[in-house]
């Protein structure tokens, strides 16, 4: 689809924040480990720490196209920051949507300005796919939850303000969970080590660990039981998040390899004259224009409240991710040894969007969920 | 991007032709090569030979995507036939747009209605990719012009009416080109013999000589000198159109083998219950998406008129028809040996798609072009 | 590895004969359905119909490498002859292994010299891989045996002389089959109609049924209850035969691409000097190579008697006719628009090769074969 | 190839060391840039620093063939340590077979036994993989040479006590260019900072300034003017050795991953028992067993001495390091979030086995080596 006028022109204010706020301190935030609070902080003067939240909340209430293009382009530059950010978005979003009157008014523009920065809890040591099998418990208690279980893989646990968090509160399954906004210094939270990742690095990824930790009955999100589809809900529109991320990382790769040929000169000529690297390049830009169309198809299902929704988004994160992926490896080669350097942010992008294909559900889980679609309940999709 | 009601209403109805006037005699067209005229009477019945042809010459004047949405419901049962019919809309859309007076009124509804057929006639043996080469020659005599030489794989050649010829009416190079509107009976016209192929059989391919063929001066299509452009601007429409063949064929493999995987048992289960084959089916899926996507990308960027919009065409073509074809061979795996016979459709679709990734410029051509663009020229494409 | 001089000499009998006795009439045995016997005889007297067969029936008792040398050879002129040829080679050394004397002595030499031809029967409509399930059974009467039931995709059938026949003489499973030699005009065998396909067509392909069909006790090859563990010694030896012969017609493929792009000019220069195309033809080449000694590794496992033949031989089949089918593609597409005529051989090489991925086990059941090895049986290839 | 009994002795001696004396501190190495010496005295204890260096220096004299089981063992483990070991290796051999008596005497036995080790200086700043246009010069002055110029991406480079420098002695072009043995301590040598890497950490990477550096002229290896030649002939053994550590570091990946999912449970079952994952896991060691057998054949024809050993080289190096990468990748994607953990080796292995597509001649620069055989020169290879 061709953008408007105004899609473009809230991309190019994208596209300065990314070019001023992140892209001069990406490399170091990576290498030496930092969570950038501040960057988040002026994300959300901007708006960008609520794009698709309510705008009851504060936040923009835009919808996941719109939002699509904010994050692409902050992914060109730093996909580990982006990518926190829209997990961030996602629980302000889920905040703002299902979180009771007091859980809105104490967290919402907090959320939605970037004040306070929030995380999500749904993965566990034993269950990384296998979401529905979850055994984190939130049992009642006179007017409280008493929460004990084990997180693992939370991004910016440690560092973030509120969390999210999937607990069982009924029998096995699927519909024997609920969503809790639980505060990230209650009492019982323990945070796990500093996980040591091949990227991502601008955002602390730890366990944790809830040890009857007390909440309130009005921070559940939603209705009992009603956690699980929350929290499915919330990965459709992260998924197309994160691929949103890949296609900004591969745009990224490839501009900076498209420069670097275009400087770079080996027996007597400069690299964009040799044609296998030409049709190399060429390559790599088609692979993201396909991947960046497919993620906006997703994103305006999701918007339109497609029945097949998820299917798409399950589409787009599958191909956003191993094209993008793939398109990053591409460009680094087209460096030659440089490439493999720190110096240059290629690399970076390499290690940054490996995790995509893996996380919010892997991509062979993405598969899994089109196959069910079209083979056990025949969706007919095109 | 989503279709409308009105699109998809549209694209129902070539799929309503397309099953009734198509789907049962593809396989025999195939088999006994026989070019289905009474087919193209009657798609042009429905509109469908002149579907973005202007309506002063009785075309349907709609854009590009809607037209792509008609080609790809009926390349889902034949591409072959298909797309003839998308080479015989160019030659209309040529005539009804840079025609003289004469030429259109001669055969502007003669062709949008289908009633007379056209084929397209660019390519020179010595000279397959390197279409500026070319060596036909027209030269001036008195008020008509005289053409000799040879043009190589002329869809359609033998059986159609009128033919699009490019020839040099000056100079070297691109802009000593001319275009002209030739009957496909005129004296001094000889056609080789019918090529024997890999598929594409329910259109003959003949190469064409011309011997000091006698056409009037009116019979140019736009001025002289703009054949080669001309030509171009038919190719970017052409590329699309390839694109939606490889598409529609893609799809109509997958939804075969999605049936026969759902008919078909193995080891005491059907076929569509074993995890690699069920992965394999989602993945063809989602790479017809995204090909399609690309496609109607393409075809908006065509119908608004985009600066960019040759380098989106070109895209689209490489993309679309590496997809295309895979998908088709990935499909024909999944049928085990009844993917070999010619019983089912699918292999006629794996031969048949083959040659979208060579004609109307090779995919390798199609990166010279984009490299071209992203190169030599700067265009910022995403 | 590195071929001994008389390997190499050995390669060049066959290259030899490839050239004189296959190569100027493999189009025409294609485009007309030709099953070359007066071919095979000329083979035989070279010794190419009982390569590995035994010497006592009049077989080379050559090894599956030396063998895999002679077939190579062949299958770079035609894949689909050279197919059948290795079809025959396996039965005539099945015969010439597990024959009883009287089997032997009337069949071992007519089909050591390919005076007489034979047909493997192992597939049946119902069962493609799942072979352990064949229905076909093998009634006791007396001395004789009475066989009932239908098998199908046989390659020969209808121009053979003899059949070797899995059926069920005991109960489920695959310890309940026995293999019989059955002349191949025994009363109550009834060929189907020849199945029309997308290559493969120099070797008919039939269904067969038989009823009541009497044979001795001594047509029963080896002991009863052990026709399908002989069935797959067969397979392991067919897979790198069908192997080779992708290896082979992807060799032949490589070599007219290299010698049409040093003779075809485009853009004022032969094709062979566009990097992008040199780059191609070099990958072809590379993943030729990579094939070929894949298959050579899987033939002296087997030539070895290594307890992991089966899996090499699954992974040499898989990998070559994968990578093979790939290169002709590849190479197909080097040509332009004369890749997609049947003037050059290219294309037939590309149909021929498709349906190597997909019998003697489809690659889908190679990976079945390799995984069941490394994940069930703990077995440690490398 | 089938290894011997003695090989497979040889391989198992590599195993062991590599269990004993890289596998516990490679993690380590890698996180904190450790250049472990240490390890490289003790596989000098072993032979491992001379293997195929003449055994009149101390070395083992051993074949490529051998040599590249040890590597490949090793780089099961640790790829990064393993590759700065052949370059070592590379280093020793160069000073035995061309060093002068008085190089060989002081440095032959230090070599061959890893007390003393060595780096490889051709790459230069602005000439990656055009080494044929270096810039250093080495001047003649009465008996000595005068080194004066920059290197660039010296592996080992501030840890090493011998540098062998390919430096300009005469004229343009090759010819021009001559080898020296220079101590890493001499006077006028600066070394730049480290670099700063995706991987490839256990091994400094830094650039070398020359100035005026002096050494007599029994310092130059072979005749002046042989240096690129001698370069190159390095080059072919260092590209087996580069792809012979990325086979070793895919089966490490490969094993790792199936021991993985054979403990890990998903959806009430091990990862093991997942059709498509075994499929996947299937697939990857068929690649590794394609690549080793590959790298095997070019290691048999460079110890033949074969006319198209390079060729063989270039390719395996090509196939080897592309497979390999792309098994690590593939392996990491079977451990779902644990894959981007640095708990585990195979996150370390991906980052490691990416720079073998680049260095040794990027695998563009193996085809360009591959095309130029078998284009412009018109070898037969197969």
């Amino acid at each position: 689809m061709i953008l408007t006028d105004d899609q473009n022109a809230f991309a190019q204010a994208a596209r300065e924040f990314a070019e001023g706020e992140l892209a001069p301190h990406a490399a170091r935030w990576d290498e030496e480990q930092i969570f950038p609070i501040e960057a988040f902080r002026k994300a959300g003067e901007l708006g960008f720490c609520g794009l698709y939240a309510p705008e009851s909340i504060g936040g923009l209430g835009l919808g996941r196209l719109e939002s699509s293009l904010v994050f692409e382009e902050m992914a060109e530059v730093d996909p580990s920051t982006t990518a926190f950010l829209t997990i961030h978005n996602m629980v302000t979003w889920m905040v703002g949507t299902w979180g009771s009157e007091e859980v809105k008014s104490q967290w919402g523009e907090l959320l939605s300005s970037g004040q306070k920065l929030g995380s999500y809890c749904l993965t566990e040591p034993g269950a990384g796919s296998d979401a529905a099998s979850l055994r984190t418990r939130a049992e009642r208690d006179g007017d409280d939850y008493l929460i004990s279980g084990s997180k693992a893989f939370i991004s910016g646990a440690g560092d973030t303000d509120l969390l999210v968090v999937m607990a069982r509160t009924g029998g096995d399954g699927p519909k024997g969970i609920s969503a809790f906004a639980v505060p990230a210094d209650a009492a019982g939270i323990t945070y796990g080590r500093k996980e040591l990742k091949m990227g991502w690095n601008s955002q602390s990824t730890r366990g944790i660990t809830f040890e009857r930790v007390r909440v309130p009955a009005s921070a559940m999100l939603g209705q009992e039981g009603e956690g699980f589809k929350l929290a499915m809900k919330g990965l459709d529109g992260g998924r197309i998040n994160i691929a949103c991320c890949s296609v900004g990382a591969a745009q990224g790769a490839y501009e900076a390899a498209r420069q670097y040929m275009n400087e770079r000169r080996q027996f007597g000529k400069n690299l964009d004259q040799f044609q296998a690297l030409q049709f190399k390049l060429a390559d790599i830009l088609t692979s993201v224009v396909a991947a960046r169309q497919m993620v906006r198809l997703a994103a305006s299902h999701l918007d339109a409240g497609s029945s097949q929704a998820s299917t798409y988004c399950a589409m787009a994160k599958r191909l956003a991710t191993d094209l993008g992926f793939q398109a990053c490896v591409d460009a680094q080669q087209l460096f030659g040894g440089y490439g493999y350097l720190k110096d240059y942010p290629v690399e970076r992008l390499v290690r940054d969007t490996r995790v995509h294909q893996i996380l919010e559900g892997t991509n062979e889980i993405m598969r899994v969920i089109i196959a069910r679609q079209i083979i056990d309940l025949g969706a007919d999709i095109r």
